[in-house]
């Protein structure tokens, strides 16, 4: 270990970084583009992949306009798979921009081909990777977009209740499902682990490091959730697909999925006292809604749609997706981000008969966040304009947007510690910048220090999307996987919570994983039910070696190296007691 | 007068009359298509037609799909103008279909130009209207339809707050305004005339029958609402142009306006104690949206979109449009009719910087309705189903969705009264059919009653609008104006209250107004203040004579005529006392 300076970011690396980010990564990833054939089925082997939707339901056939070029059907595709995989997630899918600027055709045409040709190529410094120079896509795929882009966007399909109902299954229906827990499994101390690029999630147990279970489920699962019981796992991909586990069997095993949408990022569960396991809710990029559904079955109960006007200029967004959820535990709410808008969605699912929703205008584009320790508040970051919205759960209303002082806020859900000068504080990391901002979150306790900025900390570099710690824990973790130097990329700094002046130590996670090869990301760090322990993800492309790596928390040193061959792209991992307890 | 018999009206008529509706009667009455020129400017003179909007911005032309025929410039905005006038109010403006069915390119393709060209012609008696065999289109104009509806619909551009704004104007400030009445009118028994084809309103006193002035305003207002104080008239064009007439300056003026869509119909001012005069509220049905505007100067404030999923299928609707609106007594809320999805909205106004909006399961399509006479119930017609939703205001919930026993009800606001057996009860005629149906609303004095159908009385026919009664008067009046009968259109039918068995008698209104010609349709009784007389309007084309007919309420005698040159097309009449008080 050894103590660095804090290196400061190029304006690159802060947009390009943006671009990327959770999701996006894996496209950076993916092998060379005369691969892509390989996968076009599905990476969880049952479900169609939405871009197969896409396909199928395609309606407009591109060029019908006098002036702009043709695509062949098979060009048609391709870009369209590239554009779902690679620009959809920051430019929309109808290309309306978001983090991403408007694609719209009265902008492309404008520009023209070579111009997008060229951009496609090299990228800007604003933030728009070089995807051809840096050979992510050939020359024929950059043609193809350039193309595509002049041609007008195409709509993917709805997809309501009868397309939803048409994929939900009950593999276990609930009478058929055990009345208290069959395994000898610490429940408590499971991680649901992503395996991104396999479309899988493996539980692994939190005392013995070995794998309990590989379970099939959606493309990329964003996040795992668990029921206020600990008993269900819920997780989401990319591609819509549900999948509910319940952990209380002989093995952990799916006993319903369902296909809430095309893209989608987010679920929840309902946490409310007397409505614990009762709702499950999952949010959708496209079409842009939300959908309520019973917490044990995954049956659909409602619907609800986005699409309206953003909180400001109050235009009408056809896209406005669904961020992130979170469910309050003070009233029978989920708390619903609405990226394009800016409204936090108060959802009341106490009547669904007669759903009541508040509509929060808070900011722009709204992304991830987390409660404070005592979860009465909800801090989510809105990276339009590097604000932090803070709502109050118990009153039901905004109390502040508040400057994070870095570029681009990215907290996943942040980390709550104990500052020996300023109380009880939130923090959160940043994607295009280095900074580290803590904000005060005990209005009571510390009124002088609540919603500012009480202090930030310079970490190795911009690139990072988590910073975690836990009650137990008095260090604070901030990862780098996107930041573009290796060395930063693949080791994380640690803060000492009680001398934070003091600057950060380096993990050399990466280097410890054992794996020579790679980028060796090092990402999200997760703890133990017991605080004791921090795990990180060693992330390498789908054909090269990854890593689960376990840090000790006191000593600061490797405790455990995970490297399995079943262990393929780890993201994001979800302790069962640390994720059903919002303790982060 | 004379006793008729019930007539049953065919099931043509039921249909055809719902087609025509409130709005669509003038398309019925336009001139021949050769006139079609001349009305290419504004009715009102100073706003473009909601069409022309749709010209400029036009982004599609017909026909570049292969095998789907072409259109000029000139027939594509022919095509438009009859799709706006004569079409959208029942297919809707994307085709989805509502009162009417779909028209998307699916179908129409499958059935092909011949089939369309006879449907247009000939209509059909599931309710197309005849519009070619009654001469209502030419040969020309049915066929430019019929390739019209070949080609895919093309949405009319936004209206978000940009364009709102753009549109809004504040002709006097509110401390330019006078802090009392400036005129020695009784205002409170003025009535706003709609002068519908003339995009006007009359204000005519009440007591002399004089017209106090004509103003101009949208085209075809549909409704006039007073403020909860009485001073302030907003009226809403069928263009979506919302007028603020102040009635307290020494003439009464239009202090402000705003053009808050392309199609609208529903306005209405915030009633709830402590909020009166503060807010309007104004409803599109393109864009699908509702805007909360301030009260006093029209200043839009909030926009939110209507678009999202029916409440039975939950499938996605692109043109839920908005309905009716009434402003609760109970709480700070407007409850707004969404057509399309059949949910009605509590929408509570109190803090508009986090909306909060219940939403009401209720039936598919709504359309108007009003308050039982306690104003704690909100009836409406939900005409897809012929039933009638009751929602609680004070407790916020649906109480019950009732059959109405007839075909298509279309109660307008209802009428109130006391029935001799049943108690206090709400009334209902149909479009479709010769029924009016008696509602209990007194759940704690009548609880026997109370959301049943207690009585159904046989009025003249089918083609009913409204009924309406007062507080004052022991009458009840059904007037049906769509009944293909001249003579069942041009008289109305009234119940005595006490003896309601006794059938009708019949009200020659038309033949009293002493015009001779047109089809003297006579429609929507209105009272005065004081509940004893009515007025009805006599309702002829542009270019025929119209009147206004009051008739003594104690007598059923005519009390007087009011024919004046300027008296062109009145349809609706709002009497400021009635309307501001929910008196109906």
């Amino acid at each position: 270990m050894q103590a660095h300076p804090p290196i400061r970011s190029a304006i690159h690396l802060a947009s390009a970084a943006l671009v990327l980010l959770w999701t996006g990564i894996a496209a950076a990833q993916q092998p060379a583009p005369q691969e892509l054939k390989k996968h076009e089925t599905t990476p969880g082997g049952r479900y169609e992949p939405s871009l197969d939707v896409l396909r199928k339901e395609e309606l407009k056939k591109p060029g019908t306009e006098e002036g702009i070029p043709l695509l062949t059907d098979e060009e048609w595709q391709i870009a369209n798979k590239i554009y779902f995989e690679r620009c959809a997630g920051c430019h929309g899918t109808l290309r309306k921009g978001a983090t991403g600027k408007p694609l719209t055709t009265d902008i492309t045409r404008e520009r023209g081909y070579d111009y997008l040709k060229s951009f496609i190529t090299y990228g800007s410094p604003a933030g728009m990777p070089n995807w051809g120079s840096s050979g992510e896509l050939g020359e024929r795929e950059v043609d193809i977009m350039a193309r595509y882009l002049l041609n007008e966007p195409v709509a993917p399909p709805e997809w309501g209740m009868a397309q939803m109902r048409a994929s939900w299954k009950v593999h276990v229906p609930v009478d058929k499902r055990p009345t208290k827990p069959m395994n000898k499994l610490d429940i408590d101390n499971l991680f649901s682990v992503t395996l991104r690029d396999v479309g899988k999630v493996a539980l692994i147990d939190g005392n013995s490091y070995e794998i309990v279970k590989i379970l099939d489920t959606g493309y990329a699962v964003h996040i795992s959730r668990l029921s206020k019981s600990g008993r269900y796992l819920y997780t989401i991909g990319r591609d819509g697909l549900v999948n509910l586990i319940d952990l209380w069997m002989e093995e952990p095993t799916t006993v319903a999925e369902i296909k809430i949408g095309l893209e989608a990022r987010s679920i929840e569960s309902s946490k409310f006292e007397g409505w614990e396991d009762k709702y499950a809710i999952a949010g959708a990029y496209w079409p842009p809604h939300f959908v309520i559904m019973d917490g044990l079955t995954l049956e659909p109960l409602r619907i609800e749609s986005t699409r309206g006007y953003t909180y400001d200029t109050e235009e009408y967004h056809p896209e406005p997706r669904v961020a992130s959820i979170v469910a309050s535990h003070y009233a029978p709410e989920f708390l619903v981000n609405i990226k394009e808008t800016g409204h936090i969605l108060l959802v009341d699912y106490s009547d669904l008969a007669a759903l009541k929703i508040t509509k929060i205008e808070a900011e722009r584009f709204l992304h991830d966040g987390g409660f404070d320790s005592s979860k009465r508040y909800f801090l989510v970051a809105a990276n339009a304009r590097n604000r932090i919205a803070v709502v109050d759960m118990k009153e039901r209303k905004l109390v502040k947007v508040i400057d994070s002082q870095g570029e681009r806020p990215h907290p996943g859900r942040g980390a709550n510690f104990v500052h020996p000068q300023y109380g009880p504080v939130w923090a959160t990391s940043h994607l295009g910048d280095e900074t580290i901002t803590l904000i005060g979150t005990d209005p009571e306790g510390h009124p002088e220090y609540a919603w500012k900025v009480v202090q930030t900390l310079e970490g190795q570099g911009g690139g990072s999307l988590f910073v975690k710690t836990h009650p137990n824990s008095r260090h604070l973790y901030v990862d780098t996987p996107l930041n573009p130097e290796p060395e930063i990329a693949s080791s994380v700094a640690v803060f000492d919570i009680d001398n934070l002046d003091a600057g950060y130590k380096v993990l050399p996670v990466g280097e410890w994983s054992g794996i020579a090869q790679g980028m060796r990301r090092v990402v999200q760090g997760e703890f133990n039910k017991q605080g004791t322990e921090i795990w990180f993800s060693v992330w390498n492309a789908k054909n090269q070696e990854s890593a689960l790596v376990v840090v000790d928390d006191k000593t600061l040193t490797l405790k455990k190296v995970v490297r399995l061959p079943d262990v393929i792209t780890p993201t994001g991992k979800f302790n069962v007691a640390n994720t059903r307890n919002d303790i982060y």
